[in-house]
């Protein structure tokens, strides 16, 4: 007995597959199966779109990432960026590219994981596509989000001695993704290694934070840690057209993730700046505004802010760790040759 | 003296040779570079949604569309949607998978395609992302527009009775399609095939058609014809539960194509019915509302507009030749195997 695979629906009944799943609040007028989906506004707020994609073997590779991390991947990817902008989730589009290949249980395991964090975030799926691919299985989400005019995050907008802090732990989910592999590469079971690959496997994109950040006016720029924070802090830091110094000390990895990286021959602090997903944001915050921000740390629960650096008037990018300065290293870039 | 590839550009190169190109209109507030775009809304407007792509090997072949037709063909598609929705067009989102093999070239040749719809339609391009794939080319693209809550063209909502009409002529991108594709399979010159082939490379989406009939609110219900017309008929019937009578002597086949088809040896009828591409609407209209019909008419300046058949209450899909009636032949779908 051969299991179902995605060749052997038709397109309709896949997408009817799917769309039996979606929930449809009473805001979303015209839901899945017209040509388009159409939506109530919220009143007096902005209209914020991203999009990202999560391909097989570039973003995230199958043979070791549960389909349901698959799924909740593609939309933490895109709510992430929400998050950095300081916006509130709305709606999401799916376009899935499916190997004929690809088991139906698969499919269903993908979209556990997907409706799992839209349920979770109050995001509802209105639409998308389906297409047959004979390259790697790719999920392209849209996510729209609604923000208020004066409480948007810009990744522009810092000035000289604005202290830089970044939300969670850095690294986690890169030491979760060399954990993964290498269990993979071995042979080993891949059950142990999921377990402690959590944040990588199912990132939590920092919604509270990005809105409370906007709603309590306390940060002057923002963006999501996606490719590391050597990159985050060149891309934070360019729009602004400013430098920064970064105290290295400071650079928040968890306790557990430190002794791992330690005893295998990695130096923590490499990781958090080199190794990405970890999706936490990195925002600036002007001296004056401090107490605004402790407004937000009072809102956010359990994940810790803290501060790692300043802004500088000069466009280096310095790395001081003790008494010793240097310029920061470069981060993570697709396509580089 | 190799041309340059995108595997020679940096991401960050290449999305900085895409935003350079992107005029931003002052409703953008937040356009490409951040996390996310920002837009103003349109007051007292609802937003409509939809998302579709175009897969080399699959929706299109770049062995003989040219790139700028890939290009336009990956946002007339989605363009197409709104307008069977009553919608006009705001915003795309540009999600590109791009084979590092790629010339730059001609991706630029496939953004001036996209980018001259995009300013002929209104839309502006706000954000987007590019990956690197080992797959085939693949332009994911999302579209946001705007509908007044009354305006909206459903794809239910017809009653039996109701007469259905389609805009333009059909079988036009289908017919365009094959001689493409046989002059390219006989290694012959593909430049007088493309001229024949507008129709399918540069498919002009029904944005005004679509805005009229839904500010008249002439049409009980609405979608478009991407997959050819029994396809479409088949689907509007069943969202308003309904079946449909089409004479077959009123299908609107433009001369010259049915002269082209006819010499090859195809019923131009069935091409029409079976092939995909058209991207004009199908619509319906009841009885009482043919003043509202002929306002629209006369707003849509060349475009006709066909009667094609009824919608019946039995949901039996009748085609009526003449005398005889037999059954609606299928369409296309993907995934059928």
């Amino acid at each position: 007995l051969t299991a179902l695979t995605v060749a052997d629906c038709g397109e309709r009944a896949l997408i009817a597959r799917i769309t039996q799943r979606l929930p449809v609040p009473a805001w979303v007028l015209v839901g899945p199966g017209d040509d388009a989906a159409v939506l109530e506004p919220v009143r007096g707020a902005l209209e914020v779109l991203t999009t990202d994609v999560q391909v097989d073997g570039v973003h995230v590779d199958r043979r070791f990432v549960p389909p349901e991390a698959v799924g909740h991947r593609a939309l933490a990817v895109n709510l992430s960026d929400l998050a950095a902008m300081g916006a509130r989730p709305r709606a999401a589009l799916l376009s899935l590219a499916l190997p004929p290949s690809l088991g139906l249980e698969e499919l269903d395991r993908i979209l556990d994981g997907l409706l799992g964090l839209a349920a979770s975030s109050g995001t509802a799926i209105v639409g998308g596509n389906i297409t047959s691919t004979e390259g790697p299985l790719a999920i392209d989400v849209t996510v729209t989000g609604s923000v208020h005019r004066r409480r948007i995050l810009r990744r522009s907008g810092a000035r000289p001695g604005d202290e830089v802090f970044v939300t969670g732990t850095l690294g986690d989910a890169a030491a979760g993704l060399h954990r993964l592999r290498s269990a993979f590469e071995r042979g080993e079971d891949l059950l142990a290694a999921r377990t402690c690959a959590a944040r990588y496997l199912h990132p939590e994109p920092r919604l509270r934070a990005g809105v409370q950040l906007g709603a309590h006016r306390a940060a002057s720029s923002c963006m999501d840690l996606s490719d590391g924070l050597a990159d985050g802090i060149r891309q934070l830091a360019q729009a602004s057209d400013l430098g920064m110094t970064l105290d290295a000390a400071a650079v928040p990895v968890s306790a557990e993730t430190r002794e791992w990286l330690a005893q295998h021959g990695f130096d923590p602090l490499q990781v958090a700046l080199a190794g990405g997903d970890d999706f936490e944001l990195i925002f600036t915050v002007r001296p004056a505004h401090a107490g605004r921000l402790r407004g937000v740390r009072r809102l956010v629960g359990n994940l810790p802010i803290t501060r790692i650096g300043v802004m500088t008037r000069s466009r280096a990018l310095i790395m001081r760790d003790g008494r010793n300065e240097r310029e920061l290293p470069a981060g993570y870039e697709h396509f580089k040759s």
